[in-house]
Order: structure tokens, then C-alpha cells, then sequence
């Protein structure tokens, strides 16, 4: 994060809308009201390694939750999806597992998704219905559920606060490093603190099966207002990465608000939650990026000069899941005729002679033609871990969005295409 | 080519709509009517190198054009496409140079193309719109006219018969091998026959300006009915086709007709001229994925069980340009995950319960279950240089649609990454 270009949490206090926010520690426990554990219960074959989590909150909470476009959804997607719906948007506790992914294994797979969240409904004496369920890690493999009940029933009678590290671990699969992310939002009407935690980073491993975010609030808001934060937070951070441009079975991201600090959220003050919101999707979605697989840099693709934020973020998408694009790059190579050439075919009208090329604040490409003596320099640039990529489409609009991918290496290739059976 | 699942130049005669298809010798120039010459006139640095190449009517023919639909359009693409505009469709020449694209070169691209064709023109004695011109090779550099001019004059003094061989080797950049095909269409009126070639394959080096391909005949058609059979062919043939999800700023497809055979084509013996044209279309098109950027196998992605044409093109494509199929298929990992996860994430509506994948003719999911017991013996498939995937998606439609891919090698983060200034 050390690029001064890719927005991150802020370093320090900065004002926004009459909120300041401040980083903080805790990742997803962070917020008030909240409790979790994680422990190794066996799904994972390495000793100790961390696969089952829980988090509580001390009592019913708004909770939100989106979820997979994909058409094959996972057992825990789906009872999750049903779940908010059935209750309108009310949460007691959060189940995960990692290390097998639950999808694709029909009927067994809904059963052993509806156990996880009866059995932590019965420990925390709350409604089935109040409980949510995530799993990642293989796909087409059931669960072992001798393994996942008792460790369940271990994991809500371990329940403490200030455990938040330890959930963020046992969310990963092959991630590289653990994710987790707290801000504290200072507003006219008080301090609340906004959490998290996720995990990457592409179907990893043959049949690893995704993303998972959890984000966590004490501010008190209603399950309506949690839901359009979740969505509006989401745009433009969880749903502006891509690391190989596939979307996940198990692709799940939640959102659960205890209300522990006393701080009401209305549509005056919703300013500061979404802030707070953004600032920890926006951290949390940049690493999962960082950590994707074989992934040595990060690229901020900009297009400005657009007519609509969907024709910016059409164009910017192209670019970044352009494998020509993330190749170059892996290579330092400052080749501006990929990026011409990915723009023009992403089905947003433009005209290439009005449109620029910058790679690192570099000037590549202008008035139709090639700036090659900047070249050199744009290629020191991208010898670093952070590259940003902006495209002007100079259509007279001035809507602009950013996307955030990673290179492609050969260690992609090794990760992905190594003989699985 | 052994696989016998895969479509491509008949080996035997094969009656087709009252027509006999058999394969010929002489690519391009194998129909009557046509003359062409090439020669090493500079553009590449390596000497003796063929960089290009003139293909003549004896007299003014039919012809049309498919162009690439990239914003970013290259000079020469500009240039014929207008000139079979105001022809309407009718050209005595094409002249192709490989080494420098002539893309995002400005005025300066558009006087060099323009140049290109008139002095075809002078020199065969024709108009200048009935001259057509494609490039491809680097982007962003300028044409070397000084080398382009004597060439072009050279070649059109140099025009011969039986020199087809010559010109598919012009056209190629960094292609591992020259693609040209022909076949005899014997049909109750009369025989014709049916020559190309083309180029691939992606955008293979740092700047690379890709496909062209150049679809000859000495049948008598209509401009309007050449256009007609150039674009049903090339629907499931140069438009089903993907290595990397790219497309150029050059992709060039030409047809053109002497009339030589003296059989003319009507609305009765159409379909065996366009079985002609889809049977040298399918082996360039196919030949063009064999020699992808660092391909090792040729994929064959069938989707059957649709409800509508676009839909099984639209799942068919989704699974084949995804990275992570397509590192599994050069792991030779059968990895049914990834291609349901595929198909499920295209944007077509249907029940992964009632979907099947097949990988080399072998069964791995049904009913929403994986069949991995079947894994070793489509793994064994997958080490061979042809490999199937077919999917029903059991919508209870019965349409279906292939994709040619190649697989997704280390080599084409190497071929692509390596640093170039």
C-alpha cells in the first residue's frame, strides 16, 4: 500500500462528509458486540490448521449478504440467501468453514449446510433462520461433518472477544497472507467502528471455490439501510477486482451490525457508514487482489472521459482481465497497443485518436499515435508492485472508474494447470 | 488433425447438399483464375524472410470482406473495407505485407496503406478501389515505404500460377507453421474449387497484429452472394475461434472469386459453395488455434442442449476463454469444477441439475454430481494433442454450437511477458 495512487484506509485522519475516519485494530471484531473462535476441526488435513470459525454477536444484529451470480450456487449460498430473506435481514451468529467448499454436491451438500446452522442455533439458543453459513475451499467433495459438529459445538462454547486474527486465518485456503480490516468512524452523533475480514483470491487450487467477505459493525442500523450500504460499498471495491475474471460457486459477502455503540445510523449520518464501509471493502478487495494466485503486482486500471460509470467500468474491465494486458505487465513491458487495443474491443463507443494512454502518470499513446520515447520511463514504473494504468476515452464525458487486477505469471499456470488427480 | 471429433477437411469425398467436397493441393491459388507472388522485400529484418505477398484476378472478381470490429481499427483495414463499399464488391487485387501492422500510425498509416494499393493498381492496370491491402505485425511503427513500393512492384512483375505456398508463408509472423487448405466441390453443374490461407495466432509477440485470412475461388458468384457465403462461413469457423479472448486492431477475412470454373453459383447450388468455404474456413480456422501462443493441445468446446444458437456460442465461448479451464486442460486435469463453474457464470439461464459435462467422451457430472471415478481414464485423454469438452445444459432445447481454444501455457506468459524496449 505503499503507492500514494491506490486508495486505501486512510493513514490518517481524514474528514468525509463530517465523519473522520482512523484506522483500527481488531480486523473483524474490532466493532463492539461482537465475539468469535476458530479452531482446526479436521477438514483441512494439515495439524492445527485453522478451518471452522464462528462469529457471534451478543444479540440479534441487522445483518445483509451478497452472493454469487453464478447459476451453480453452493449449499451455504443458498441457505444463507434463504435465511436473510425468511428474516428479513436479522443475524445472531456466522459460520464458516474453509477447506471444502460444500458446492456441488446436491442433496447431502443442503443437509450438511442446514446442520452447520442448526447446531450453532441450538448452542446460541437462537432461531435457525438467525444464522448464516459460508464455506470455501474444494469443490464437489462433501463435507465431514463428523469433523464439522463436534467442531461447531466446540467453537461457540470458545466464543470471547477480541479474536478477530484468528477468524481471518481460518478463512484462508491457499491464500498467501490473512485479510482483515477495522476503521473507526468518528461522527456528530458519536464513534462506531467498522470491521472485517475476507478471503481470495480466484479459484485458487483446482476446484477452490472463492471469495469470502464478512464486515461487521457496532453502529445501530436498520437491515434496510445495512443492505444498501453492503451494495453501494461493494460497487466499487469487492465488485471492481478480478483476478482471472471467474466468478465462484461460494462467492458470499456479509454484513452484520450489532448496534453495540449506541450510534443510530439515519440517512443523515448513512454518509459515514458507507465511508466506513467503503474504506475497509476497499482495503480488504485490494488484497485479495495482492494475494491472487501467482500474482506479483497490482493494477489500477482507471478509464476517465467516459459518458456513464458502467461504459468506465466495461472499458476498465476489459482491460484488466486482458491477458495480453496482465502479461505485459508481468513483464515491465509499457505496451500501450494491448491497452489501445483491449479499450477498443470492449464494446463502448470512443474514438481511439481522442483517447490517451498513461501508465504510471506516463503519457503513452495521444492523438492516435505512440509517445515511444516515454517508454523507458513507464517501464521503470512498472518494475514495482503497484502499477496504475489510466485510459481517457475522451468522449467529452468525465465519469471515470477503476478497476483493480493483478499480472499473470507462469506461477499462475503452475498453480492452476498442475496434474490434480 | 487425427482426432476423428474434430471437424475439418474431409479426408474422403463426402456427398454434401447434392455436392462432393475433396481435398486439393495449392492453397490460395489452387482455384483457376488467380496468380500471386511473394517476396522478402525488407519490413522484417531477417533476410530471405517473405514479408509480401499479391494475390491477382485474372480479371476483375467478386469479393467481400469481414473486419475487425476493435475501435482501434488499423489503416489497411480502413482502406479496403471502404474500397469494397464503393466497388460493391468487386477487387482484381490483395496485397498483404507481414512484419509491421500499420495500427495507431495516424495520417501518416493512412497515406502508407492508401500508397499500397495504388501502386498495385498502376501496376496491374485497375482502379485503386478494386485493389485490397491487409498488414499485420508490429503496432504503432510506420510502414517502411522505401522497402513496401520496389516490393509491391517487384511482386506484380513476378505474378505466376502454383504459387500458394508462397503466399501463406508471407502472411505469417511468429506463426509455428504456414496454414493453407483447398478442396474440389463437385456439384451437378460443374466442379469448383475453393482455396485459402490465413495467419494467426493472437496477438502473439509485444504488438503483434493478428489474424488475416484469404478465401479464394473460381467459382461465378455475385458480390452479394460472396458476401452472404463469406459470413455464414465464417460464423462457426474464423468467428468460433479463440486463443486468448483478443481481438485486433487488423483481423482481416477475404474472399474472392474469378469465376474461372465457369460454374456459376444461384440460390440452388449456393450450399455447395458454402460448404466449400466451411470446410477450408474450419481447417484454417482450427489450424490457427494448433498454432496459438504457446498452445500445446487444441480444444474442442461443444454446447449442446441449448435453447438458442447464441446461447450454446455464449457458453461455449465463456468456457473457452477461461484461464482456469484452460490451464486445467494443460495439466491434463479433468476438472469438471471449472468448466460447470464456466458455463454457469456466462449469462445463460438454465439447471445445473440437469447439465452434463463430458471430457473426451467420458461422463464427470450429472444430476448436480461429480462422476470421479471416470477422472483417471479422461485425464488419459487429456494428454493427447485433442481434447473434448461437451456440455448439455439440458434446457430441453436442442441446439448446439462449437469453440476452438488452445490450452494456457507458461510459455504464453513467457511469449507475452518478455520484456520488450
Amino acid at each position: 500500500m505503499a503507492d500514494a495512487s491506490l486508495p486505501a484506509v486512510p493513514s490518517e485522519a481524514a474528514p468525509l462528509g463530517g465523519a473522520t475516519l482512523t484506522p483500527a485494530a481488531g480486523g473483524a471484531t474490532a466493532p463492539q458486540g461482537f465475539t468469535s473462535a476458530a479452531l482446526h476441526c479436521g477438514i483441512k488435513a494439515k495439524a492445527g490448521a485453522l478451518d471452522l470459525t464462528v462469529l457471534a454477536a451478543d444479540r440479534a444484529a441487522s445483518a445483509a449478504g451478497i452472493f454469487t451470480t453464478n447459476l451453480a450456487k453452493a449449499a451455504p449460498v443458498l441457505v444463507s440467501r434463504r435465511h436473510l430473506e425468511q428474516t428479513g435481514g436479522i443475524a445472531r451468529a456466522i459460520v464458516v468453514n474453509s477447506g471444502c467448499a460444500n458446492a456441488c454436491t446436491g442433496t447431502q451438500g443442503m443437509a450438511d449446510a442446514e446442520r452447520m446452522v442448526s447446531e450453532a442455533a441450538a448452542a446460541l439458543g437462537c432461531d435457525v433462520e438467525q444464522v448464516l453459513v459460508a464455506s470455501t475451499g474444494v469443490i464437489g467433495v462433501n463435507l465431514k461433518m463428523d469433523k464439522v459438529v463436534p467442531g461447531i459445538r466446540m467453537a461457540t462454547a470458545a466464543l470471547a472477544r477480541g479474536k478477530g486474527s484468528e477468524m481471518a486465518q481460518a478463512l484462508m485456503t491457499t491464500d498467501p497472507f490473512p485479510k482483515e480490516q477495522a476503521v473507526t468512524v468518528d461522527t456528530g452523533s458519536g464513534r462506531f467502528i467498522v470491521g472485517g475480514t475476507a478471503k481470495g483470491s480466484g479459484m485458487i487450487e483446482p476446484h477452490m471455490a472463492t471469495m469470502i467477505g464478512v464486515l461487521t459493525t457496532d453502529a445501530e442500523v436498520s437491515p434496510a439501510l445495512l443492505r444498501r450500504a453492503l451494495h453501494e460499498s461493494a460497487r466499487d471495491t469487492f465488485n471492481a477486482i478480478t483476478v482471472d475474471g471467474e466468478c465462484s460457486t461460494n462467492d458470499t459477502l456479509l454484513a452484520i451490525a450489532s448496534g453495540a455503540s449506541g450510534v443510530a445510523i439515519d440517512e443523515k449520518n448513512y454518509p459515514a457508514l458507507l465511508e466506513g464501509m467503503l474504506a475497509v471493502s476497499r482495503a480488504l478487495a485490494i488484497d485479495i487482489v495482492r494475494g491472487g494466485e501467482g500474482a506479483t503486482k497490482l493494477i489500477a486500471v482507471t478509464v476517465s472521459g467516459a459518458r456513464t460509470v458502467s461504459d468506465a467500468r466495461q472499458v476498465a474491465r476489459t482491460i484488466a482481465n486482458s491477458p495480453l494486458v496482465k502479461t505485459a505487465v508481468h513483464g515491465a513491458d509499457p505496451n500501450w497497443g494491448r491497452i489501445v487495443a483491449a479499450a477498443g474491443r470492449a464494446g463502448v463507443p470512443f474514438d481511439v485518436d481522442t483517447a490517451t494512454v498513461h501508465v504510471g502518470g506516463i503519457l503513452l499513446f495521444e492523438n492516435g499515435l505512440p509517445h515511444d520515447h516515454a517508454a523507458p520511463q513507464a517501464a521503470e514504473h512498472m518494475k514495482g508492485t503497484d502499477v496504475s494504468i489510466d485510459v481517457n476515452l475522451g468522449t467529452g464525458g468525465n465519469v471515470e472508474a477503476t478497476i483493480w487486477t493483478c499480472d499473470l505469471s507462469a506461477e499462475y499456470v503452475r498453480i492452476n494447470g498442475e496434474y490434480r488427480t
